[in-house]
């Protein structure tokens, strides 16, 4: 993509409405603009990255034998009063009437509407366990939203719901998902830590919140020293995570008899980017799930929810991987892998070397115009992509061309082809 | 996929609910499930339609140079209020209030935002022309909703505007845009015909509409046998269809000076896919969208916009393409592009065959349940993947599959080498 041709109004300035740096950087980067309170549009550099993300956790929990659907957002209140959550939601529900006065609303998730879903069109336990998902908009209306695509109110979520016949099935289905969620954090480039959340009033220890590590968490989050050789392995269990001890501050309980001694704990800032949770038969007895068991007796499925919000990891990965001069993006969900500066446009020389790099490189975003090279290397740091060409008359003249790497800094000059080489691989 | 294991509701019997072919096959074929009048749950197989459909209008867009952005389904009302379009849209649009008493509503159409959008984001002509696209929700409050998802109320649809400088332009946008439909239609195993539509309050004769031809379409539709050989093409030009007569019966009239005579006339029935409209500045004068221009003077850029019905879409094809066993799905939007028939699921030998050709093949269903080979066929002729392969114990012992197109019911006895070279070609 030629930055000469792209949608990308990138700002200056520092917004004054926004408070935290994700927020700063989503709109001085031109990836979003807000359209009304906590509702944005997701320009062409935001919505890449989005798709990346997207495509990602698709990716592992397809690999997971979960299957995808999508669920429509608008979804009728009797629906929901049959498990007694119309009443119970609150004001976070945007509820709406249509034009023949029923009631309706926007999905904030969708637990009935999949245990409808499994009502109508499951026959028998045989086809258990089954995890179904989506990657749908939601709406929760906050009272006050802030903090940019971190807490909207229109975004963007994979919700997932498992289905099984006993516990001991649920909970292997539970344990599956916690793995797709270490792997999916980990492709994403960011460390998520599991932390033992409350399960509220359903009860049992099955639930964990999973937080990305940032200054600007919302949380104060505090976990055992030994996470941070864990985080760095390929895969973990539950049942290694379950006998470590970390906690959010709402959870945090220092005397409490998993809690390690002071020296072992770490306390830091937490963005909660994920949740799974156990659910037991709460939807499916509520709504009436039940199927012929093996035994020809009848069974409640077991149910287990799993969320990852995909938009709010935009803003979260971000508040990770960010410098003072803009994003750091991991290579896994960059918009573009390379940015390519041409320091002097117009210069023959100098356009035929960029050109001929261009064609080369599958995903690279050319700056071609006309600007100060000073313009250019501040547009380039802002929008955070992991590699940087910087091609000029006196590297032309050379046969060089300057490899920076964005996350480090670090700077080489190398041939044209050893840069090829390197960007390619 | 194995079939086993596939969320995949099939319905032996008509519901008695679907008036139209494509909405019973879809529901017969586990495509989608209603959730409330008009508002549909895609299950996996409808969803890997939809994500085809929706992969080959973006690559038709992308390629002609259209950027993607993803607008938020709520917006606000006040936004409505600066073309008029709030009071004047009707009992169609989706009218909200949220917990602040705010009017917003759920977008019908995008006209409004991406002038808002571009109102505040672009400063110069020299940004122009620019045309950017959404592949989105919108919602639709039809009084009848009917007929699956050809008239729904949530449905997913791709909109486009274009921004140009002047009347030229904006002419060469709606060209550009104009031949991508052409195309994109073409890449979906679809003949539709553009056709001359009215374009309203805003004067000119740029709009067409492009119409599927089926005999269950909504709309009688008249055309010179000569679109016969045009859209046989590869490509057609804007001035060559231009000259040639077609219209719905809403605006067909014999006496037209373009209609040719009646011997030189088609008749038909069709369905509108998609519409390309040039709006003037109808919007970005009404909200304001100015720009200095090449001359210094203030210029109110010239927009069109350009949608296309990807939900709609699903049915529309199926109403095409079809027989009175199932759908005949074109293999560019192909659930799945093979589906393997095992008639003797149990059988060692016919069993590993299977196994063997399934592990072979990309994109394939595997039918590996233990049910008779008359349910096996049928559900397979149902769901209509473009090729079946049949293997049973006769032909494993002779060395041999059976290929049947699911299009010409042509039945092919090959060895295995043959057919897979035949199906991964």
């Amino acid at each position: 993509m030629r930055l000469s041709q792209y949608f990308l109004p990138t700002l200056k300035e520092n917004p004054t409405e926004a408070q935290i740096v994700s927020h700063r950087l989503m709109l001085r980067a031109g990836m979003i603009r807000q359209s009304a309170a906590g509702i944005y549009t997701w320009l062409p550099m935001g919505l890449r990255v989005l798709r990346n993300i997207e495509r990602i956790v698709r990716e592992e929990m397809d690999r997971a034998g979960a299957q995808e659907v999508l669920m429509p957002t608008i979804q009728s209140a009797d629906l929901w009063r049959e498990s007694g959550r119309y009443d119970a939601y609150g004001k976070e529900m945007l509820r709406i009437v249509d034009r023949h006065d029923r009631e309706m609303l926007y999905g904030p998730t969708n637990e009935e509407l999949i245990t409808q879903i499994f009502r109508d069109n499951v026959r028998t336990y045989r086809e258990l366990p089954r995890t179904l998902y989506q990657i749908q908009l939601k709406f929760r209306d906050e009272v006050r939203p802030r903090f940019g695509v971190m807490r909207g109110r229109e975004f963007l979520m994979k919700d997932a719901y498992s289905f099984d016949v006993d516990y001991e099935s649920a909970k292997k289905s539970y344990e599956t998902m916690f793995n797709v969620y270490f792997k999916t954090f980990k492709r994403l480039g960011v460390t998520a830590i599991p932390m033992r959340a409350d399960s509220g009033a359903i009860g049992g220890d099955l639930s964990h919140e999973f937080h990305i590590l940032a200054e600007t968490g919302e949380s104060g989050v505090f976990y055992d020293v030994a996470y941070d050789d864990l985080m760095a392995r390929d895969q973990v269990d539950l049942e290694t995570v379950s006998k470590l001890y970390a906690a959010t501050d709402e959870k945090h309980d220092p005397n409490h008899p998993d809690a390690p001694p002071p020296d072992r704990i770490r306390t830091a800032r937490g963005i909660e980017v994920g949740q799974v949770f156990y659910l037991g038969t709460k939807y499916s007895k509520a709504m009436n799930l039940v199927l012929p068991g093996p035994d020809g007796a009848e069974i409640v499925p077991e149910m287990g929810c799993y969320g990852i919000g995909v938009s709010r990891l935009v803003g979260a990965i971000i508040e990770a991987r960010h410098d003072d001069k803009g994003i750091q993006w991991p290579e896994s969900i960059a918009p573009f892998q390379v940015g390519l500066i041409n320091l002097k446009a117009g210069d023959a020389a100098v356009d035929a070397a960029c050109e001929d790099l261009y064609a080369k490189l599958p995903s690279c975003l050319y700056d071609d115009r006309d600007e100060r090279a000073g313009v250019k290397f501040a547009d380039m740091d802002l929008i955070g992509l992991p590699w940087q060409v910087v091609i000029g008359p006196k590297g032309v003249a050379a046969g060089i061309v300057e490899l920076k790497s964005r996350a480090t800094g670090e700077k080489q000059e190398l041939s044209v082809e050893s840069a090829l080489a390197r960007l390619n691989s």
